[in-house]
């Protein structure tokens, strides 16, 4: 198996009210037409949005209630300012902030939101992390 | 917030446990050596291991039992035999394959495993999508 990531798909419980929060909340733009599923082109691999149970049925997985689901994205930015700026953005979106900016142990600065399915996005400020112009994060 | 993702963080119950798994099982190279994370470089963003109590704690959230965690991270590959392959080799390493591999209703071909802590990965070949010789897919 390579060591690479093609997809990440979230499952959510309405898909209108989710696309509201990532297209006119956060200003993502969508990158398919099909019914169902909204796909968002990233530098380098693809973000979709798919219906919950749809999404645990296609895994062959139970579909439970959700709670901490085991993971957490993240979305390094150039500056502690432009932190606060996404994680107000975020709140304006009605992004529930589960953990407001700080500096962080590891030299950082970072806060938390949860989009309106409970999935957790962090934004960060790491400066030992590279962000290239194209948007691509590498650790050196 | 610009249309992009730095990091996706796999809270774990063992990381040695799945650093086995992911490093010896599946054969990906770590790029860190931190105590208690384990960071993979992907292409364009990376994938790290921590402590799944660390990580709900870092995000601002209540551990809960791992249920469905709403999410599926997925890996794309060239041709149906190599989703064969990597099941297969998911499996030798001590994956449960909660979904063998099948034709799909849009086009493709793909399968599901779950790694030592319930997350999933789907292994997919989708003949409408581009891997590039870097491993970055994208939709077109």
């Amino acid at each position: 198996m390579e060591q690479r990531l093609s997809l990440v798909t979230l499952g959510v419980a309405d898909l209108d009210r989710a696309r509201a929060f990532y297209e006119g909340g956060l200003g993502f733009a969508r990158d398919n037409t099909d019914d169902g599923i909204a796909c968002y082109q990233l530098p380098g691999l693809i973000l979709a949005l798919w219906g919950r149970a749809d999404l645990a049925a296609d895994a062959g997985l139970s579909d439970t209630p959700q709670g901490f689901g085991g993971f957490t994205l993240a979305h390094n930015v150039r500056s502690p300012a432009e932190v606060d700026a996404v994680l107000a953005q975020a709140a304006a979106a009605g992004a529930r902030i589960t953990k407001p900016a700080s500096a962080t142990d590891w030299g950082g600065y970072s806060g938390y939101f949860t989009d309106p399915d409970g999935h957790p996005w962090e934004i960060a400020h790491n400066p030992q992390w590279v962000i290239h112009d194209d948007g691509r994060t590498t650790l050196s």
